[in-house]
């Protein structure tokens, strides 16, 4: 059974400043927990249902320590309205430095606030071969357990820095094209793209800030055909990556 | 003000079988209401904040009836966490009979039941030109208020209908090329596509079901590059409709 204080330390962690203070986050979902267990992550709590064991005890890592709880449990102490399958509180690991090659392709992103966005983008990034995505300081936050969920399983790959972005770009203009995404961009379709560079997505309402855009040597733009005004930050990233991989 | 029973009737449209009964839903935010305001939909009720009717009262259709009301009341009548401009009311239109054409590219979703995977997918629809979009029954209602609110204005200009889908492909297979995504599929980098056919996806954790498969002439899929076992359906849907507007 989950105590009340565990489930009120599990709940705290919903919070960026008790996340930060306990370096610990929280991981709920059948596909999420268990690429955690298979990841490099120190595991502090690790609460499962039956159902859950029966189907995946098999592939647990020797010696794995583990309590049985309900789904009513899972619920009261997670942020999912249902769970039939596990929640997890893991430490937070050190990211290792930024380490990026000549020939990369790496995700930027500026401002994007929407954790749903975020994971999503990790998702697409994990996807697509890309592990590494720079990210402003005011984009949402790693590990925000709407951002983890969203991921399914992709934040254990994809390595995700925050730092200042109109600084970073310019230490890196020199060795790097730098592209934005932009509605006044070059059209994709009309390109013949490699596979290597900075991509930048800006935020949700407002595109790349205007420090960021100075640092952008090609602006590129999905091509519309109907009456839509704009795709979502995610939907948009999935759709320029894909462009890049064409020729992979 | 709102009354407590017009709070308890636009609370009441959260719910389906509400909706059909008194055949209104409910639009929320700037955006989605403008959109609304210059799309041929009856209103019932439209509720805005002092601050946008400043901004778009001059955009305004004439005679627009309105009554201007706190964030507050906003929050407390709808479904969003925080709302500085508008919240409508509006009749359901008679859905046009489905009216396609030989060479239209055509969405069909088979038991899509995320409401913001559905209302994502309208939107790319929209961009892309796409008016029209086939659900089987299970798929998630149109009106439900998230998948208006994920169409960003896209739900006044992309018609939805709701059919038996094997059915409905099977009556098609003679004039239309029948697409599937499907991680076992062609790859979409090694094809030259036509913008023109029906392309089905399927269920977020499924896939699409045997008696749709079935329909199926080619089945499609998304070249990965790296270890993310799957992607969001509304990302797959804008990946594989970006591709076959390539040729456009």
């Amino acid at each position: 059974m989950l105590s009340k204080a565990v489930v009120k330390y599990i709940k705290s962690l919903q919070i960026k400043k008790y996340r930060k203070q306990h370096k610990a986050f929280v991981v709920e979902g059948a596909k999420s927990v268990q690429e955690l267990l298979h990841a490099d992550f120190e595991l502090e709590h690790l609460f499962i249902t039956n159902g859950f064991q029966k189907q995946y005890s098999e592939s647990f890592p020797p010696g794995l320590a583990f309590e049985v709880v309900s789904e009513e449990e899972l619920v009261k102490a997670g942020s999912f309205s249902s769970n039939n399958a596990a929640l997890a509180v893991a430490r937070m690991r050190l990211l290792p430095p930024l380490h990026i090659q000549k020939n990369d392709l790496i995700i930027a992103l500026d401002d994007v606030r929407d954790p749903g966005n975020l994971g999503t983008i990790i998702r697409i990034a994990d996807w697509y071969g890309i592990q590494q995505i720079v990210c402003s300081e005011t984009c949402a936050d790693f590990y925000n357990s709407k951002v983890i969920s969203a991921t399914m399983g992709s934040f254990t790959r994809v390595n995700v820095q925050y730092l200042n972005l109109a600084e970073w770009l310019q230490q890196h203009t020199k060795n790097y094209k730098i592209y934005g995404a932009s509605l006044a961009g070059e059209s994709l379709h009309e390109m013949t793209l490699q596979p290597e560079g900075i991509v930048v997505l800006g935020n949700e309402a407002n595109g790349i800030c205007p420090e960021v855009a100075a640092q952008v040597n090609q602006f590129i733009k999905i091509p519309a055909f109907g009456a839509a005004e704009s795709l979502n930050v995610a939907t948009a990233t999935a759709i320029i990556i894909d462009n890049f991989r064409r020729n992979s």
